[in-house]
Parts: C-alpha cells; sequence; structure tokens
C-alpha cells in the first residue's frame, strides 16, 4: 500500500501570484496532482471547464453543498468557490500529493478538516507590487482592484496560520521554495513511522555480532 | 539585526553515521556553525580537541555542571559529554544556523530547553547494516558493540520525538535531505513574523489605485 499523499494547500490574498506559482509547479512536478476547484464565477479569458475550474450554475453548487460533496466552500466577491471533496481524497489515498490553490478563507477551513495538511502562504514581495499585478491582470475595475487591495491588507496578518510563508518577488525561486518545502514535509517524522516499523521488521541482529 | 540563527539538531543511535553525515553537511556548507561537544571520553584516532570535541577531565566536567555552563549534559557508557550552552547562544544571536551532533538522551534534553530548534533523527537502513557500521568502526569492543546495539533499538522507538527522520543509506543523499530541511525551516511562517511585519511597514496602496 502505497504511503499517504500530502494535501499541499497553497494559499495567499488574490494578486500574489499563487496561480502562476501553482502552475509552474504542477507543471515541473508530475507526480502532484492538481485539486480543481469549482466555482459559480464566469471564465476568464483562457480559462477551460475542468483544467482551470468546474464552472458550474449557482443552484448546481448549492446541491454540491446539501450533499456534503465540497471540502469547503466559500462565497468571495458575490461568487460561490468549493473544493471538491472526493477527488482530493481519492488521490491522497493513492499516495499522490494533491496541490490546492485557494483564497485564505477557503484554506482555513480546509485546514480544520486537513491538519495534517501543509499550509503555504504565498506573499508579494511589496504591497506597492500587489497593488501593480492586481491592475495589470486588467481583468477587475478600478472598485474590485480596492476591494481586492483592502482585503490583502487584512488577510496578510492571517500569514501565522499557516505552516510556512514564500515571498513571490521571482515565480521559479518561488516554486523552488514550494519544491523544498515538499521534499522536507516527506520526511517529516510523523509521516515516517513506516520506516521505524520496516527497520525491526526487517529483523534485529542485537545479540548476533560477527566474532572477530 | 539579523534573523535568529536556527538550532538543528542532528541525533540518532550510535553507529548511524550521523557524525559522517554533519561532517560533509559542514563541509559544503559554510554558513553553518558546529556546535563542539565537551566529553571526557578519550579521544579516537584523528580526533582533534577544540575541532572534534572539547576533550576534558571529569572534574573539570563537574565544574561546568556546578557553574551551569552546558545546555544538556549526559553519562553514556561510562563516560560524560556535554554541550557549551554559550557558544550555541551566541552563535544563534548572531543570525548562524548551529549544527548539535548528539545522542538520544542529549537530544531530548535540549529539545526540553529548545523546542524551537529542529530535531533530526538519522536512522540506518537495516538492523543489519547498524550493526556491520559499529564493527566495522573497530574501535569498540565486542561487549561495547553489543551493548551499543542493544541501546539503538531500544533508541529507534524514540524517532517519534523527533521532527524529522532521515535514513542514511547513502551519505550524499542524507546530507542533501538535511539542507532540504534546513531551507524548509527557513520558510516556516513562526520564523518570519518580520515579513510580513516588513510589507505593512514599507507602506501600502491600498487607497492609492492608478487610474485607468
Amino acid at each position: 500500500m502505497p504511503q499517504q499523499g500530502i494535501l499541499i494547500v497553497v494559499s495567499g490574498p488574490s494578486g500574489t501570484g499563487k496561480g502562476t506559482v501553482c502552475r509552474e509547479l504542477l507543471r515541473s512536478n508530475s507526480h502532484l496532482k492538481y485539486s480543481i476547484s469549482a466555482t459559480t464565477r464566469s471564465p476568464r479569458a483562457g480559462e477551460v471547464d475542468g483544467i482551470n475550474y468546474l464552472f458550474v450554475a449557482k443552484d448546481q453548487f448549492r446541491k454540491m453543498i446539501d450533499n456534503d460533496d465540497l471540502l469547503e466552500w466559500a462565497e468571495v466577491y458575490g461568487n460561490f468557490y468549493g473544493t471538491p471533496r472526493h477527488y482530493v481524497l481519492e488521490q491522497l489515498h493513492k499516495g499522490y500529493d494533491v496541490v490546492l490553490e485557494i483564497d485564505t478563507q477557503g484554506a482555513m477551513k480546509v485546514k480544520e478538516k486537513f491538519p495534517e495538511g501543509v499550509y503555504i502562504y504565498i506573499i508579494p514581495p511589496s504591497l506597492d507590487e500587489l497593488a501593480n499585478r492586481i491592475y495589470k491582470r486588467g481583468t477587475d475595475s478600478i472598485d474590485v482592484i480596492k476591494k481586492r487591495l483592502q482585503c490583502a491588507s487584512g488577510e496578510l496578518s492571517l500569514a501565522q496560520n499557516y505552516h510556512y510563508i514564500v515571498m513571490n518577488d521571482q515565480v521559479a525561486a518561488a516554486v523552488q521554495k514550494v519544491e523544498i518545502i515538499i521534499a522536507a514535509e516527506k520526511l517529516r517524522a510523523e509521516r515516517n513511522t513506516a520506516l521505524i516499523d520496516n527497520l525491526y521488521s526487517a529483523g534485529c541482529v542485537v545479540n548476533e555480532v560477527p566474532t572477530l
């Protein structure tokens, strides 16, 4: 039976580039699985249903809530976002690590149910830079940008609820840091009790020392 | 003021090769400082006073205990071993990471005083291999080897008191794993509260969005 996979939750305020970091992370680590969120918001340019998100109608989303099909869900800026439970649990059980990119609210809800996950908070190099990134993305109105920045500022104080903080100043460097975190987490004692059990079950020579 | 350094405690049963791992780790990471233990045991071939250990007389060691100059101390196989407190604290304060190679008893004592340290347990690939290594070292009598193996077997069950478990099957691979652990620990949220504070103190543009 394979070792249980690790749930890697990558979060951070809107505009910190957590999506880009996750995309690059998945591209260079084929053993990682991406947890696709369900959302009721409209697809942005280039976003594909079933790849970037499961785009669902509000009625359908409410059914998923009622059926307890979501690991977490939240309403953000008037839209619903959620994490379908089944896919994540199935991949972890198969031994795959699952990357879940999610906003701060969602991450904290998942953490309540999955404290054994690894919670990574992506922060921008500066608040100025954060404003620039959201502005350059060009997908939001000025009012929405202002709202996002206000939320971001408040959310940064929640960083201490995460296990790790990664500053996204350069995407490649941020991706490498997340890779290092995953590699280190694989070595955590609580994930490796089987190693010790195996040492014992493989046999012990304590009383059989070769003669000189 | 530099970020406080990390105390990296590398431990494991006798014969797991933790000494070799630490030596190679220090050789390839000049920013790490090595915590030199004081001991009353005789130097082994090639061991240099002040480099491998501080070799001290039993009277002198007892004075260090009385003066509370030791972060921990223990009697192992009839000899005293201890960690001089001052050097470790000084280096951590300067922002250096300090590697402390220490037996299981000592590591657990240090952990009581320094829970914020990183505790790494080095295990052998098998108990057979452990016996071979102690035997090949050729520094111990058969009786001492048997005693060491019995202790090792018992000590392995303490692995869960450590943060990480690293199997030393190949020294270079084990060293790399310890390097990964250190790199990841640098990213832990509790060690990076200053990052968030700096984001705020550097200024916030939440209400100053550039006009379209």
